[in-house]
């Protein structure tokens, strides 16, 4: 990604919605967005050591938080350092 | 648990529903979730020496807070580190 | 006590309620529950020297606060360190 | 007093509520509380260097703060330090 | 003034209301109570130094501020550091 | 000016209302007061040095802040010094 | 940009509105204010280092924050550091 993410920021790439749970496919409202992705750039005021060298890995989030934002056709995820709960 | 908690997250194997109480099978509607539990994984800005060594240990935490986190068919509970009362 | 008390967290053991006075049993409910207890532990957190010291000792907080916990069949009261007024 | 006061608490003795004016006595709904008294204890958290010297001296506080705590058959006034606006 | 001002408390005696303007006696109802005074005592955790070393120079405040404080048949004026403008 | 600014305060002199705008003679009610004026003091805790250093200097603010405070028949405008946008 | 930023704002020219998106011209209604822009001036207590050595890099931000300011019948967009999410 070309973005350096700012401030205590973590830009995510969000895991895709899952349409099958157990070989069933799931109907369309049932579907929930996961709260999982990959850490793609971290501000350099996020102070956690483990969300610091996190670029690359899995991290799970608060699923009522973060802000979706469409750069050149591609939709990320932006969270607060904070709002991440833990990386993988 | 492979999850390395993050900021001041505390993760946490929540105890059993107790069903019997006292030799009696109590109904379902009498049982509450316990707000006792083992420590997972200790976020690397928790503050508290006894929580930052408590991995393992149990732990007493105020019985309205904390979030339940779904990952691989398996339900954590996710504390702030300041909601957490005690640990034995 | 078994429980190590976490964060500004303090334990009590609130006295009993009162249900004599000046030598009159009183009825139930003109009973209060007393604000008034001795500190059984006392988390690493909490900065008043006073009330660090105070394990064993009498404590008395503000009215409206604390909470209840119940464990292993007996009832403790934590309070936040700055909810207590004073020791003797 | 045998309490030691805690945190950024003091304790005070207020004084008595004036039933004379100006040579005349006052109806009771005329009477206000007074916010005057006497410094008995100081929390040892509290941070301004003339309270924490004060006790036994005149304080004055704000007149709709402060906390009545009844022990052993006495009332205190409980305040917390920066509600006091002056001492002499 | 007898009494000694704590924490960040700045007592002032405030200017008289004024009944004249450009030679006219205003009626009551037009007369506003003025936002200039003298200070009189500072309590030592105020921080701005031309506070600290005002003790009878003129302030003033912003106009909707302000604890009157009675102490002795006298009405004083008690202000917060930070709401005090400006020093002459 | 005679004042000095205590403080976070930064005391202005706003510039003249425009009445005219591209050589038309605007009406009354399509004015506005500008948000733009003078430095005439500075309050010793403000902590931008751009402001500090800034008496005499253009600044801009927030369309929406800032009290009128009138001394000696003349008007002033105070702000704090987190409202000052840029500095000229 | 003859405007200096002060405290923590971040003075920004923000792009033009896109009138066309994949060939297609946009009807008025569907056009929406762009949140990327080029970073004019930084204040000095702006914290984060990206932003700091940003003059001249393309930012986003929060799509529902900073305000318009107009100088000399130029618009910017004025932002606190903190809303910016990333710079390029």
């Amino acid at each position: 990604m070309k973005i350096q993410a700012t401030n205590a920021a973590v830009w995510v790439k969000r895991d895709e919605v899952q349409t099958v749970k157990k070989g069933l496919i799931m109907p369309t409202g049932a579907q929930v967005k996961p709260h999982e992705g990959i850490i793609l750039s971290v501000g350099n005021l996020v102070q956690d050591k483990d969300i610091k060298k996190g670029v690359g890995k899995k991290c799970l989030w608060h699923p009522t938080v973060g802000m979706e934002i469409e750069y050149e056709e591609e939709i990320y995820l932006v969270l607060r350092d904070i709002d991440i709960l833990g990386v993988l």
